[in-house]
Parts: structure tokens; C-alpha cells; sequence
């Protein structure tokens, strides 16, 4: 048997206020979505204006950073063309996402759970992943 | 051009919190999902304890009232064997969902959204989605 | 190598006008799909106020309709328990339909397209889409 | 609550008249779909000699340029090898265009619906729906 850590309602509710707080800060309503770290939903939420393309796309970057313990940006870097892991991008269905804004949450080196945001340019959408990844670490 | 009117995130927040109370008072951690009048996702939660394979089901349930201005259970019984919509639980790659636990949010004869509820009984679902609901009526 | 005669954009128009005619003598917006022989689409529409989750629907059961030239209604009495079509409505993604509301457009003996209606009552459904076929079939 | 404005089916029928009238002009038969504010399928055609594989991709370009109030062809842009959103493409199971020919209705700084062409070159199919786009808001 293993005992693992995951991320709980609270921290999820801590993750989506800070990255709440960001996306006003910035200026752009977004998609934030926060997932355990098997990957499963835990909270989601489209700020009014956020994009309703957006929604799956936050879904699915919390999905991958969290399911491969590994920041979306990372993959992008990795999956150009030439490069060993291109064309991961259309993975399980499309879920794995390859652009920023997709963060996992590590604690102690295990992956406890993950956060994904959309609507904004990915540099927009990591600064506001990024808010909500320093709140619950700040918890911890 | 129509002009509709639809749920914000603040509505969505008082229903979740509502939702949320009532299923701490019947003691059944819930999958909760609030979506706008189009059908699309304006906010989840998956309270601890809540079961995984009950987050698609409670999106789906919000997804079918709202998009269809019906309760979940009114399906339920309109497609028994040897009833007219016998049949329909399978449609939109199963989505259309007609187990009790998704209500739609009516306002001045107009559905401005839904919420779906999972994880318990079906009639438990169907007590803390009409917790929600009539929470947002409240502020009507 | 065969020749087919199928459904054009011009008899799709003439069955959109005549189904949305019905639809709005009855006093219910609706989502309407029309196919062709092949069981693709050719045209749809949803009337301001027609259910969103009814587009798929009415796509699948046009879809059904002319893809397998019967009337989805009679997909309803062969699927119930029991019967040797039981678990059919699954079929496809769920895309094959077996509530009524889609009818295979058949000239002379041939199928060459379909209309699929959704959003009212099974029997609302029908009664729109025969309004559609009747439309078609005058013109021949 | 919020109040939004999206298209009707009149407008709808407005985009498409015209967007077919250039199809005809250039001598392109087209696929051509309109979505509401929420990125919901109002209306689509076929017309005679459109490519079947086209229905879904006019269909999804005006998915993401309504959901996204964004041309597709941005996302063209921004996706390129080396570029922040490369791997976009995939996301939403592929749903997510980023070719040229979907076109968002922007009303008042506000997104109330999108067009979304294909069968031609990418070209072609932004002239179709820039043409569709046009004739709407002139109405406005």
C-alpha cells in the first residue's frame, strides 16, 4: 500500500483566490483549474468574461502538469519539431497540453496536485498559475 | 440580435456555498457543477471525500438542465422502457444525462443556467442541487 | 460504379422553411438538421429559444435516419427491453438515435437524405419533422 | 447575473446569404457554420460540391473564434514551431482551429457570435467568412 498527499477543497479554494486575485491584477478574466495529483478535477472556475474555449483547455493543462508531474511549458520546449517529444501535443486526445500555464505542485519532491489557467496570452496565464502555486506552497 | 441574461461567477459562488452546506448537513461529500444558460461549465467542486467518477456525471447534469431548461429527473421518467424519450440517456456521446441531481435555474420564465449535482443517491443529489438553487432564487 | 440521387442545399431550404413553419404553428422553437444519403449534414438550424443540447440530437437523429433509411421512432420499438434491438440507442457514440423525430426522406424506393428534429415531445418532434418531409417530397 | 447579446437565427440567415453569395462569386462551394456568443452551433449549410470533411472544421473555426473572440488564423500566427501557443492546435480534442476562416462577431467591443468557413484555401475561406461578417454588422 502507499499513503500519498493531495491537495484538499481548502487549498483548492486558497489556489483559485490568489489566482483570482492575479487574473484582476492583470486584467484578464481566466479559466483556473485545479486538479489532485491523480490528475482528477478538484475545482474549476471561469471568471466572467474568461473564454468558453478556455475551460477545457485549463482543465487540460492542470490534467498534464499534475498527471506528469512536469510544468506545460516544459513540454512545449521538448515537443518542437526535432525535438524527441514532438507531437506529444495531440496525446491522450488532446488532453496533453504543451503551452504554458499548466503547474504542478510539489511538496517534499512528490507531486500533490496541479493548477492549469487559459484565456490569456501563456506568459498571462503562467504569471496567474504561478500566484496560485506560491499561495498553497506558502501554506505548507 | 437577443439579449439573455445568465449566471455569473458570484452566483455561482452562492451556489456552491450553499450546495456545499447541505451536503455537510446530510453528511455526503458531493461533486458540484454551476453552468451558465449556453450549457458551459461556470464552476466546480469536488468536496473531499467526493467520488471521481462523479465529476463528469454532475457536469453533465448542470450541462442537460441548463441546456435543456429541465430537471434531470424529468427525463428519468420520461425515458422508461415503453415511454417516448426511451432511449434518450445515451445522446451527445452520453452526456444527456436522466438520473435526478440536475436542475435548471429559471428566472422570470428563462433559464439562466443549472447546476448538477453527484456522488449520492439520486435523491440526495437532488436535495443539495435544490439547495443551490434556491439560493440564487434568494437573490433574485 | 453507382449513381445516387441525393438531397441538395435547395431541398434542404425547403424543408428547413417548412419544418420551421410547422415549429412555430405549434408553438415550439426547434433545433432542425437535414442530411443527405450518406448520412452527412447539409444544413441546420436552431430556432431562437430551441434547446441547445437538441443540436446534437437533431443532427444524430437526421444522422440515424438517413444513414440507416428508417425512421428513428421504429428504433424506439425495436430497442426496448426484450426486443432484438435492445442496446442499439448506444451505438455510434450514442449518435444512433432511437426517439422519435428523425425520418429518412425515400424517393422511389431509394433513401436520399433525412431531417432530424429535436427540442419539443417525441410526438412534437415527429409532427415538425413530417412537415419537412411532406415539403420535399411535394416538390419530386 | 449578466445580461450578453448574441446572434439570432435572423442574423444568422443574414451571414449566410452573404458568405454564400462570395462563395459563388469566387466559384468556391462551401461549408459554412454560425455559432451564438457561447460558441453553439445557430445555423450551417452545406453547399453542393462543399467537402464532407469540411462540415466539422467550419463548424469548429467558428466554435473557437466565437469561444475565443479571435480570428482562427491568430491562433495561426501564434502556434507556429518556436512560438508561445505552438501545440495548440490539439486542444479541446482538436476542436480548437487555428487555421484561417473562422471570424468572431465583435458588437460594441463584445463577442456575440462567430462564422467559420471551409472547403477552399485558407484564403478562400476568410475572404467566405469576412463576407458573412461584414453583412451582419451592417445591420447592426
Amino acid at each position: 500500500m502507499i499513503t500519498v498527499t493531495r491537495l484538499d477543497l481548502n487549498d483548492a479554494h486558497v489556489m483559485l483566490r490568489a489566482a483570482r486575485a492575479k487574473a484582476d491584477e492583470i486584467g484578464v478574466p481566466m479559466c483556473i483549474a485545479i486538479t489532485d495529483d491523480a490528475g482528477n478535477l478538484v475545482a474549476f472556475e471561469r471568471m466572467d468574461g474568461g473564454k468558453v474555449t478556455s475551460s477545457t483547455i485549463a482543465i487540460d493543462k492542470s490534467f498534464t502538469a499534475s498527471g506528469a508531474k512536469k510544468a506545460t511549458h516544459e513540454y512545449g520546449d521538448a515537443s518542437q519539431p526535432g525535438k524527441p517529444a514532438y507531437g506529444i501535443a495531440s496525446a491522450i486526445g488532446g488532453r496533453l497540453m504543451v503551452v504554458g500555464g499548466g503547474l504542478p505542485v510539489m511538496v517534499n519532491g512528490q507531486c500533490v496536485g496541479g493548477i492549469g489557467v487559459s484565456s490569456g496570452t501563456p506568459a498571462q496565464d503562467m504569471e496567474v498559475a504561478q500566484a496560485g502555486l506560491d499561495a498553497v506552497l506558502a501554506t505548507v
